[in-house]
């Protein structure tokens, strides 16, 4: 199953939708529309006919661990090399590094491709990002000049160690130990699991960020300090030197993304460096978090557009009975499936699902540029909050839709879907992860309620309704979107109802928290992206109006906007009165109860 | 992952909802609550202790083809000799042919219980008792004498060989054809793709049911006849004799269920033997429609208690955070996940959807017994409508169910749940295929509204909503049960509406019939599901009343109903404003602008 980039529509939402030349403006960071374009096309390049050759194969082939070395599937660490030597390891890493300082917006839409042609390639280097960002915000000039040029331009690779056996979601029962040392570093002590790329044979060198606990340290998470512990320690001349005692203890047998190495990693009174403050550790991590979370979700979107993609194929290809209203394709001994109704609604949930991600993937990657890269820091404050009430949503409907569309492509392939060679249900199996890592899906709503809705008393949520009131008042007047302004808005003011409503009940009783967090969550992840078509159908309108060459494309966009409204937006009914059932009925049973 | 029979589950709505015994008494069977209790406890025993440990391992041995030989995984065949030597093959057979006679609902129980152990280790049986009763009802005298004692007690397996590469849901397409020979038997050559068990180390002989054309016969379904054709052509003596002219040509590597040997299976020029009319293929394989169909829904409900189990008893054990309300396990390191709403959000719907299918299965079950068994011909025909209309929804429901709770099961298990050693998401990758087989979830639901609903303009569809309707009327008056009462009155008011509606749009516009299918068939589900929880209530409201040794088993069961009419039935709401959405915007999309 091939993967082509979907430049077209790419552009329309960077383009037509966030105008990604302005924001670049804004940013003063020297890029230009033609020059996005530009990057974007040798993006779809090199994923489309370098990467995703590579994903079926590595899922038969695995990966091996032999006296500590892991061996990756074969072609990864040539793909890997390109990516290094051709810059795009490089595109959001700080300039006085090496880097490129490409803006989210635009490093977003080909961190999506490569999801989509690898999931497995990509967990090797998806966590770099985020380590360089935490050693460049918190690190000491001297780890940093030895570890975040090498790490930017992705010679060199890094990991997040944080879970251990009895420590995942709950950090605070984390027992890894930092012993200090006279000349200033640490021993590190203890096991870590789940480490993605915690070996490999792709990079030179790969740096772990540690969590770990110094001797006096308080109990809890606020005993907790990062560290950066790398697998050959940085000689001064910037090459790798000496080998530290850690080691891959064994590596994981999974669902999916069995490409990817996930490492039992044993760190046994390793060689480490304080990043940050002592017992700030978890702040540290935070800086990355919201990195890591925004490209999980991405991973969710990523294998969804390739499903799509797979089905489409399929469904335009397959003969098979005959459309309900007679013959379609008389010449031929049966319809091709894509005449049925039952289909067509597969795969537009999928296509309206998907580029209503990508419309929001791209504004949440505006304000995460925004948030860092704003000339006014009143406007960065801004887009920080923004961001804050965004990345748990991102993180889990990205990736819980991501799993659904999955599964859509298995079932419009019908049985031919569960055979392996034709690649459907591995996407089922590789993005089935994505629900779990960076924080469950149920942990990112439990987030979104009581930091993000309750820290705040409602206020960033309620700017955000705002915000597409106004963007429902802009466009009323316009008869040809009276059918989606109209439902749009009715929504709006129930959304605003029941966010009252989950802030008092939450109020009320802490259990309502986490009784509600997942139905309002998914809620208000529905209506952001109503308001996010409300927002393509206007431009799509808008060129229609001007008179546009293109006149297919911009009505198809309403066709799909139509369709959202109609057949995906009312899944939110049914959450508002899930969640309104409150939580005594969830509470009331008893723990033994449960066996009966 | 261990496995129990949920026996006490099971005996509460084989006698205390259904009255086994006094169907069994009406069916005149020989059988009594004694029996029937004895024997789940014997299935329980096997079902628990000799094949669910062999899940896992299959999972990994998988099944290997070598020179036209295929070999199951360790332990499959010693297993299969129990099956057949202790009976379990024999449970429905025709009595005549040496089968106990036991009726579906007792069988059904204990289907469940083998599709928990092992989907895989079922799959190689699962389609005999089919072949059994298409047989039986359409062979010839000549060809039951010879081979349905052997089938019925489990010594040779049936299969169904329907699909081919270019004809799946599309029967029509098909193209394996059958010359008439001088002995009456005919010369079978074609090659059929995702054949079940087609070809095993397991049973002594296997006997393959295929549709294929006379060399006159018309296009189309209306030129498809039956044959059946055996791997060993039995001897007079009852033997299997000389090997036919058959072979298993690949097996499929799959996403799960990768114990079960899926076969291409070619038939070049094999002897067959015509079962029923020439060109009436399709009408006697539509006797083991039912039964088949039936067994998937199973599937589902199977592989779904096998994972609810497995989240419940990590759920109570794996120690992480802090209830929201503060330590409930004040002496632990953390407390157990189970505190957490949403975790028990979680489980409470695999707990509710699991029972109250399991109910269904047992309402579905008695219906198909009194379908084929009841003494009265006019009651066998109100059955058999019934079952029509049932077989669908149980089909399809089941499987979405299933594959729903199993997600729910790895989500539960966090990062662990994505591992395969700890058996959670083998039975996502297992469970998948049951959305898929005997007829894809999509043409079910197509079958429910277009033969069972337009095909009597509704009257048995109202006929069971009456039966609703009674059900709440007698309930009304209990004050301990308002709270369930009412809200089922309110969506069976619904529902009649809804029905109206769906009639006439499709009689309307036979487009309407495809883009409602498949949310007006979840409406109907959750909807039967609720009038079985209010029933399951009443009786668990009836057994408080009269003063109980088990008032926690009771209460537990009052509190499972008023959680499903919370926080799963209002999944409703948002299938009928889905399907209200209509045609149009599943249609306007030209096929040619998907690709956008």
């Amino acid at each position: 199953m091939s993967y082509q980039a979907p430049l077209r529509d790419m552009r329309f939402v960077l383009h037509e939708m966030f105008d990604v030349g302005a924001h670049c403006e804004l940013l003063d960071n020297g890029l230009d529309r033609e020059l996005v374009d530009g990057v974007l096309e040798e993006a779809a390049r090199y994923t489309g006919e370098v990467v995703a050759p590579l994903n079926r194969s590595s899922d038969e082939e695995g990966v091996t661990l032999v006296d500590g070395k892991v061996t990756t599937p074969t072609g990864f660490r040539d793909a890997y090399q390109q990516y290094v030597d051709n810059g795009w390891a490089s595109m959001t890493g700080p300039t006085q590094y090496g880097g490129q300082g490409f803006p989210q917006m635009v490093a977003a839409s080909f961190h999506e491709m490569l999801m989509a042609a690898s999931l497995s390639f990509r967990v090797y280097s998806g966590l770099t990002e985020g380590a360089v960002l935490a050693l460049y915000k918190h690190g000491s000039e001297e780890l940093k000049n030895s570890y975040l040029g090498k790490m930017v331009s992705g010679s060199w690779t890094g990991t997040m160690c944080l879970t251990e056996p009895q420590a995942g979601t709950d950090l605070a029962l984390l027992r890894s130990k930092a012993e200090p040392q006279a000349d200033g570093s640490y021993a590190i002590t203890g096991s870590k699991i789940f480490i993605s790329g915690g070996e490999q044979d792709m990079s030179e060198n790969i740096v772990h960020l540690v969590l770990a606990r110094l001797p006096d340290a308080p109990a809890g998470v606020k005993g907790i300090s990062l560290f950066l512990v790398p697998k050959y320690i940085a000689k001064s001349n910037g090459a790798p030197g000496e080998k530290n005692t850690l080691s891959c203890g064994a590596i994981e047998h999974k669902m999916g993304i069995k490409g990817a190495a996930t490492c039992v990693m044993n760190f046994d009174g390793a060689k480490g460096w304080l990043i940050g403050s002592a017992n700030q550790g978890l702040a540290c991590m935070f800086t990355m978090m919201n990195d890591a979370r925004f490209q999980v979700g991405l991973q969710g979107l990523g294998i969804a557009e390739r499903s799509y993609q797979g089905a489409l194929s399929y469904a335009r290809e397959r003969l098979q009975s005959r459309a309900l209203t007679g013959a379609a394709a008389p010449d031929k001994a049966a319809d091709p499936i894509i005449v049925h109704p039952d289909v067509r609604r597969m795969l537009l949930t999928q296509k309206t699902l998907v580029e209503g991600s990508r419309m929001l993937s791209a504004y949440t990657a505006r304000q995460l540029d925004l948030e860092h890269g704003h000339p006014d820091p009143a406007e960065r404050k801004v887009a920080s909050k923004r961001v804050a009430l965004l990345i748990p949503i991102v993180k889990s409907f990205f990736t819980d839709m991501g799993q659904e569309v999955a599964s859509l492509g298995v079932q419009i392939y019908g049985g031919h879907g569960y055979i392996r060679e034709w690649g459907m249900e591995q996407l089922m199996r590789d993005s089935r992860i994505t629900q779990i890592y960076e924080g469950t899906n149920g942990i990112q709503a439990l987030d979104f309620i009581r930091r993000k809705l309750l820290g705040d008393g409602g206020a960033e949520l309620n700017a955000l309704q705002d915000e597409f009131a106004a963007l429902c008042d802009a466009q009323a007047g316009r008869s040809e979107l009276t059918d989606l302004v109209e439902p749009l808005q009715e929504r709006l003011h129930e959304w605003r109802d029941l966010t009252a409503e989950v802030l008092a009940a939450s109020n009320r009783d802490p259990q309502e928290i986490g009784a509600c967090s997942v139905d309002f969550l998914q809620y208000s992840s529905y209506l952001l992206l109503a308001g996010l078509w409300l927002q393509a159908a206007a431009r799509a309108q808008d060129a229609l109006d001007a008179g546009t060459g293109e006149v297919d494309f911009y009505t198809a966009k309403l066709h799909s906007a139509r369709f959202y409204m109609r057949r995906v937006l009312p899944r939110v009914s049914s959450h508002r009165e899930m969640l309104l059932g409150g939580a005594d009925c969830l509470m009331a049973l008893p723990e033994a109860h449960f066996a009966f």
